[in-house]
């Protein structure tokens, strides 16, 4: 029998979800966590013992000041304390001389382990949970309530839309111009009352949803494309959801028609490819087809990118951004894993539109994870 | 003349405030960032090149793809390539042989390119940009702004407080019990109509509120003592405020009254001695002796802590908890320090009660830079 491996964190789980997948509890400070013989620890402070002690998935809770004093005792007199002193006694107790750690692991504490106080660390290549990138049931149904929150999101966006009036081009609603700030917080006090938290939610116009990562300001335009994109974090549970949908208030070009249509199209076709046993280089190329065979082109100008250039998803649980990537690295879909399908096409000047689902991969056809009608003209 | 140092990054700016302070932009995804001579660099895929290029405070932004080319070329045949590759074509093409890093660089990047690329890395002891801890006054208007954005939250807690009535010891709210959900949900959307996103809320009641980090969850009592916490982020900055108070519904017992009115006279003791020249320690004092003196002892049970037993306060910026501590380490205050005043007490079966406002350090009197009223009994 193979001894299990020993690993070592240190990190908030607040932000770090890996920390948030091993121990399964919201702790905003850095805390030191392990695995030996199978067993989680966790050290934590007064402040958080009796939270992390009984809320927490760790086998055993240790109080932090404890082994903070032993470290005092033990390396006090060589200055300066970090909890790589309290880890060295730790490691001292269990007898135990090497771990694997993540790799985002703090240089900090790895080289004062390391040079200091002789304890092996072995960066892992790729995450240190990869058992992670696989979704139970429980959890697809958590990434799901993700996406009805994401929904509910992009509902409130297209409502304001619908109730907005065009004034000299200009979108206005309840008397006073809209401007992408405003949308946002339509949809973030959405995601809110349906118990999620929505950050960094884009709802961009025109040349600014050329970028993809512009969360979107100022006013907004009649007759451009908007695209809207929400990924919230259910309170509840950590999970996210992820969407993408983009609308238009007023008369869409034929040229925005058209793109809009084969950007719909080539996700159809990722989706029609995202199996089990499937490469996602596939699956992008899938997308990238689309495109070409439409006549749009993707290159690189001195202003910037043009076409389509980022992947066509990526893995989402209590990340936004996780394993897998589907995109032109040549990566082999796992039953199990949940991934977003969102291609997009964006030409400054002329205007942009992403399309964004969530689905779990199985043996056959995706299960889609995510719901929401992809009607985009509002008159 | 002092060689200006080289430093290196490798963080998202959404979630890392010293990548965000480096380059004054947010980007979801982690980056190279770096100075050299004096002028500061970022190497960003096309994704994000257009928009780092225009709107962010780096003096030189790169392309991503054309350095991850060249470390393809020249280190593909070795197997896998990670950022550590295109680190170490750039510090080859700039003749850089060792950077500083902060202590929470990544440890698998760290091990890469010291034991593979022979590039000497050196985790600061401390903070890698220590001048962060100065405020200038237009950081001190960001962080009134945050806290403005705070006692919109608090006021919106308050107002719902006063509109609930009470039926059978049981808080009710528009005819519906009132949970900490709700009252964090009503807070959130304020804090959201502000300009600010409120994170890891907390309204906690009764026995929930003797742990300091516990959220709240479920219904709300009368007669108990109901933490307000609330911390949101100004969207537009990435400043943080940081403010609470802790309210009552219903009747006060003689031991809560005297309980909140010690928080507060020790809230005001260290108000006064917050001073810069003064250790932090002398201030966490300060809040010990006014609980020793009114007889409220601290001390760690079975069931966890009673009493005090977090730091009096803590640094805020572009994080929620940044340089300085105010704690019982000898940590001597700096004029400019923006920092929280928190003293707290719990007492499970008792209540709970932490008051917290935010200042700014002068040689003479502090700053504050939080404003809201003390009243807590509501009827």
């Amino acid at each position: 029998m193979a001894t299990p491996t020993s690993i070592l964190l240190y990190a908030d789980s607040a932000h770090n979800s890996d920390q948030l997948y091993f121990g399964r509890i919201s702790v905003p400070d850095p805390f030191i966590s392990f695995a030996i013989a199978g067993k989680k620890y966790a050290i934590v402070n007064a402040l958080e013992f009796a939270r992390v002690k009984r809320d927490s998935a760790f086998d055993v809770v240790l109080p932090l000041e404890t082994y903070a004093q032993k470290a005092m005792e033990r390396f006090g007199k060589f200055g300066r304390l970090s909890p790589a002193e309290t880890i060295a006694v730790i490691a001292a107790e269990f007898g135990q001389k090497s771990f694997l750690i993540p790799e985002d692991f703090p240089a900090g504490l790895y080289a004062r382990l390391s040079i200091l106080h002789g304890i092996k660390l072995e960066p892992t290549a790729g995450p240190i949970f990869p058992e992670r990138e696989i979704k139970s049931p429980s959890e697809a149904a958590k990434i799901k309530e993700g996406n009805r929150c994401a929904a509910i999101g992009i509902a409130a966006a297209e409502k304001v839309l619908k109730e907005s009036k065009i004034s000299s081009g200009k979108l206005m609603w309840q008397r006073k111009p809209l401007t992408s700030e405003r949308l946002k917080t339509a949809i973030e006090i959405a995601c809110l009352e349906a118990g999620s938290l929505s950050i960094d939610t884009i709802a961009a116009g025109g040349d600014q949803a050329c970028d993809p990562h512009h969360r979107g300001t100022g006013q907004l335009r009649a007759n451009q494309l908007i695209i809207v994109d929400v990924f919230p974090r259910v309170q509840a549970t950590g999970y996210h959801g992820d969407m993408t949908r983009t609308f238009l208030k007023g008369r869409a070009s034929d040229f925005q028609k058209k793109l809009v249509a084969t950007v719909r199209e080539a996700q159809l076709a990722a989706l029609k490819l995202t199996k089990a046993g499937t490469s996602g280089k596939v699956v992008h190329n899938a997308v990238n087809d689309t495109f070409a065979r439409h006549g749009f082109k993707t290159e690189r100008t001195e202003k910037g990118s043009v076409g389509f250039f980022h992947g066509t998803g990526h893995g989402l649980g209590l990340a936004v951004h996780e394993a897998p990537r589907v995109n032109a690295t040549d990566y082999i879909l796992k039953a199990g894993s949940v991934v977003t399908v969102e291609p997009g096409l964006y030409y400054p000047g002329q205007g942009a539109c992403r399309i964004e689902d969530v689905v779990q991969v199985t043996d056959a056809k995706p299960k889609m994870l995510s719901s929401f009608h992809y009607n985009w003209e509002i008159k």
